[in-house]
């Protein structure tokens, strides 16, 4: 038996390959992929960013559902044919991190899908300890968003946000109105900062207040919105310096503001602001099981992640996909159907 | 009646002067102050880099002790002859902070000896929820160290800082000193980086490790100290770009960072590190009544504070005292005796 994979062959480049279909080894399940999203990780892989971590023969894709189609030796708790997703991290158990509790984080992490290879192949082997079930009813389509809506709930959390609370969150891509979306269930005021119109104007459909540092100052906005107190949690999530003035300059006293962007250099920060206001930052990265369990209890509840699936594709035009997101100012989330292949 | 007070008026000056000794408004204490130890902020002053704030006609002097010699009307819990230490902060009570509880934040925070006449004169009227009782055997010299000592602990909550865990301080002046004085004194590990010999010695007589990141990579030697961990605690208390690098590089996963110092200018932050190990930072400034309350029972348990204090100087000496505060490189705190001139 053979199955397809799309490897990352570098130089912008994905190859399908009929490929040998191993049977989960000890402690894996093997799944039948359904549906794997593109992540700005895998965005960056595709531009070569990351090919000194990936290699050229990389099958990526991290965020997915599926079916378990089989069992390796030892595993329990799962049944072929239960609907999954995977919480793609294996950690080393050793380190400082893992021994404080933070495996999430672990300083030997391996991401499956970067490190290993990943979601976009017909049959994907992982860890038992990788998989969260999914209720009966939930669309595995849907379900393609529980990865990204974990990292928003991860976010969410680590900030601390209450019901009530004003939140603002700064870059609307997938991650940033994720976040807002989340923010909203928890019953805060969201507040979304966003240059690009039509992120904008689904953000306005979303119930968010949606400002344009282009068009204003977005900062003294949010203090006048909020009656001159500024935003209770401020999401950091667009990368960019304006962005990191704008973080201190709307945040409350004690406001928290969450570093959701990776700065690929280090930004100039307002650290008076820290003293002053007695400010709170706290990073954020992934996620742990826990937030896995809340995303998808909150998709069961109903939040409506697929309006942000933009784009569709099947696994034979995984490089089409890629190539149709280059300077796409619609695009949200597009999504690789692997199910129809096989 | 007339009362001395010293007046800082402009361009490095000091004038001591007599002047009307008003009896306590409603609401007020009036104390017979004892000693007024030199702050950072007040050489800030004597620099005239506050001269906007100030004036050219202040009593300054905020880190004092004393004895109650009068009560305004209406001022109860206190009895002339109480030996007292002054939180100077006034709030407006109305603000978004004030109506939050941080009200030692406050937008429209009044802090006594700057915005109004401070401690440096025989006698000082201050409203009567400024005060905290001492002990009846606590030395006024000592309790002139509980307004620092107060930065201190409150910082060090801010951290969260932990019995076992390890703290990084950077920066030994006064405060930085206190932070790990006060470290210790919740059972911390406590490494202390500075580049000052003086002060390097001094931390070693403390039970600190003290670090000099000219001789040697500071981070490295915390990353080792703490087996590849880190610091679970930073305080950065230095102001300056190398200890914000130090910072984040020392901290470990899930480490906090408490922001001390005053940056004037914006600093260069690698948020990335942030990102990545989930590092969380948390400004702090001045002090809650609570912090008060710490600081007077850790000097009545013996902390050391006294030891900090190597300067001693009358009030009509205040303009030398400042004067030899200038590049000397052993001053710790100098403390001005005004009681003795009464
Ligand atoms: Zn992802
Ligand atoms: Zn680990
Ligand atoms: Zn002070
Ligand atoms: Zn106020």
């Amino acid at each position: 038996m053979t199955i397809q994979a799309a490897y990352y062959t570098g130089h912008k480049t994905f190859t399908l390959e009929e490929k040998d279909d191993p049977a989960p080894g000890p402690g894996e399940v093997q799944i039948r992929v359904a549906f794997v999203g593109i992540c700005g990780t895998d965005i960056h892989v595709y531009h070569g960013n990351m090919d000194a971590r990936v290699g050229s023969h990389r099958v990526i894709g991290h965020e997915m559902s599926g079916t378990v189609s089989a069992l390796g030796e030892g595993v329990t708790g799962v049944a072929v044919g239960d609907r999954v997703v995977v919480r793609p991290l294996d950690h080393c158990g050793q380190c400082p991190a893992c021994q404080a509790g933070y495996t999430h984080i672990c300083h030997k992490l391996k991401f499956l899908g970067l490190d290993t290879d990943g979601a976009l192949q017909e049959h994907w082997n992982v860890p038992a300890h990788t998989i969260h079930k999914l209720p009966a009813d939930m669309s595995l389509e849907t379900a393609a968003m529980i990865e990204p809506l974990a990292v928003a709930v991860h976010d969410v959390r680590r900030a601390r946000l209450q019901t009530g609370e004003t939140a603002l969150v700064i870059g609307g891509g997938p991650i940033g109105m994720l976040i807002a979306m989340v923010a909203k269930h928890v019953g805060a005021n969201v507040i979304l900062s966003e240059i690009n119109p039509n992120r904008l104007r689904l953000a306005g459909e979303m119930g968010f207040t949606g400002l344009n540092p282009r068009e204003g100052d977005v900062a003294a906005q949010v203090t006048e919105i909020t009656g001159t107190k500024g935003a209770d949690v401020v999401f950091e999530v667009s990368g960019t310096q304006p962005g990191v003035d704008l973080m201190t300059a709307a945040a409350a006293t004690r406001g928290r503001i969450c570093m959701v962007a990776i700065h690929a250099q280090k930004a100039q920060v307002d650290l008076f602001r820290f003293f002053w206001r007695e400010l709170e930052m706290v990073g954020a990265r992934v996620y742990e099981a826990e937030d896995y369990d809340r995303a998808i209890r909150m998709i069961a509840d109903g939040l409506p992640v697929n309006r942000l699936i933009t784009d569709r594709h099947p696994l034979g035009a995984v490089q089409q996909a890629f190539e149709a997101l280059e300077g796409n100012a619609t695009a949200m989330k597009t999504l690789i159907r692997v199910e129809e292949t096989a």
